[in-house]
């Protein structure tokens, strides 16, 4: 955790999704030299090769041959590049980069970090990427206990005392969002919607009325349908109905797992901080915010401290 | 109303649903003559013309020229034959038939039932076909208050008070579970499921864990994935837990709306009935059962009696 100015290249870090390729080149002082983004993410390099994904990216910025490289994410998946199992919760983030998997047959020092996974019988559970940015976001937040909200296609929300995962909850909010709004009647209500904004009332109406009782969500879900049908919703408002149903179900199930009171720290990036921070309002919360791809990148660097003293 | 025996042909009944026509030729003692069902819904019949189906049908059963008709179900929709509107909740169960919409046009005396439309600004809601089957189950559940459980692609749970629809709520489910089993990631762990029973363990745990915390709905969803990937859980057993928690989350939803100790009614025809019973068992309830093919018809004969007198 060297401060001096020394912008020698020193690792690369890689945050490799199931659809997206973020790389960075960091020098010896921790400042980014060199960043790449591209869809080649996990279902596109399965086919086309994650060497010749990497090596293409790490030629396109000149890096010098040899660094060290961390990964983290779906790369480290069972169809992934190697598979870089899980480590079991209660898990201390501290663990994670020793529990790296090293690519063989390379001669570079390329590694992947682990998932982690919550082995129970009703509650079973997996994550890989999110503990990176929870190593990443552990600075910020500090001791004590937190419940850390990763919203997405799957969000998490994560228990966290004193730098330990206690557990954690997955909610399929966004693949349920995008299935519902694609592939049932409601498609005809909000085909024509733009993007939805989190001050928009039918958003905030419907966070509210999930958290006071989600017991009614796939009654509240019909509503759009029956909405546009007959009482005129649009589908702008319509598409901020389902959105808010699927978020506010979210809120409220989370909440249902912490003691009240809690302090609640969202990590995220892009649109989706507004749309929660606004839900986490209309259900009287409110969380402090921390960028997930700097999380990430923290998180990486972290890992790359902790397995080769940068 | 005569119970004398009369075979002689008095009218046509007509269920004509979004996928599934079904039509029984009635005698004037209310006995049934014919009866005909195929796959020519209102999605079919919207191309090839409705008036051809029908006609093609009673040719098939000889019907005499000139009966009268009574349709309900989908061909009332705007999309349909000719739209026959909505009541408004609440609504009187015995002025159902005086609002239908008779065919223009044509020498018969063919009309098509009104639905019902619950035009409330956050609970919109409507039916199609189901008030008619609630016409027909009335006279067997007697006066005093019902919760009416209707499972389906669209259940709907009506609120029914001295033969008065009080309101309504339709719960998406079993359109939602035909989206999330196909359109989603977890179609890996349900693709190879046969037919699933009620008595599987984890579909009636599944049911309780709902009903005690609803809120965990998105939450246990995903648990299907995860725990088909770590846990062994095995694709019967998935489907099972998906099923589960969809009808788990309704039945949740509808219990919220009612006061606790109001007699449920289940009408239902096929295998939905038995995964129904068995989750409000789950849920610590009993339901008398009304099979939802004979309420449809005698709703349909209700009307009949209320129009021409049979």
């Amino acid at each position: 955790m060297t401060t001096e100015p020394n912008p020698e290249p020193a690792y690369v870090a890689v945050d490799w999704g199931t659809s997206s390729f973020r790389l960075w080149l960091i020098a010896r002082d921790g400042s980014v030299l060199a960043e790449r983004r591209s869809g080649e993410g996990m279902t596109t390099a399965a086919r086309t090769g994650f060497m010749e994904v990497l090596a293409s990216h790490l030629s396109a910025i000149a890096a010098p041959e040899g660094l060290p490289v961390l990964v983290c994410g779906m790369a480290g998946a069972k169809q992934g590049w190697v598979e870089a199992g899980y480590l079991d919760t209660p898990a201390a983030l501290a663990d994670i980069p020793a529990a790296a998997v090293r690519i063989p047959g390379v001669d570079a020092d390329i590694r992947i970090l682990p998932g982690l996974a919550q082995r129970d019988a009703m509650t079973p559970d997996v994550m890989r990427g999110e503990e990176t940015q929870l190593l990443g976001a552990a600075g910020e937040l500090g001791d004590g206990a937190h419940l850390v909200c990763m919203p997405g296609t799957h969000s998490k929300w994560v228990r966290l005392s004193g730098g330990k995962v206690e557990g954690f909850s997955t909610f399929m909010t966004g693949e349920l969002f995008e299935a519902i709004a694609t592939n049932t009647t409601l498609s005809h209500a909000i085909a024509e919607a733009g993007p939805i904004s989190g001050d928009n009332p039918a958003f905030r109406a419907a966070v509210s009325r999930m958290v006071a009782n989600p017991a009614l969500a796939t009654n509240q879900i019909f509503t759009v349908r029956a909405g546009s049908l007959i009482a005129g919703l649009s589908p702008v408002d319509a598409k901020a109905r389902l959105s808010g149903t699927m978020i506010g179900l979210e809120i409220a199930g989370a909440l249902s797992l912490v003691a009240e009171g809690t302090p609640i720290a969202l990590v995220v990036s892009g649109g989706l901080g507004e749309l929660y921070k606004e839900a986490l309002a209309a259900a009287g919360l409110s969380a402090s915010v921390i960028d997930a791809d700097i999380a990430v990148r923290h998180g990486l660097a972290a890992g790359a401290r902790a397995l080769w003293s940068f």
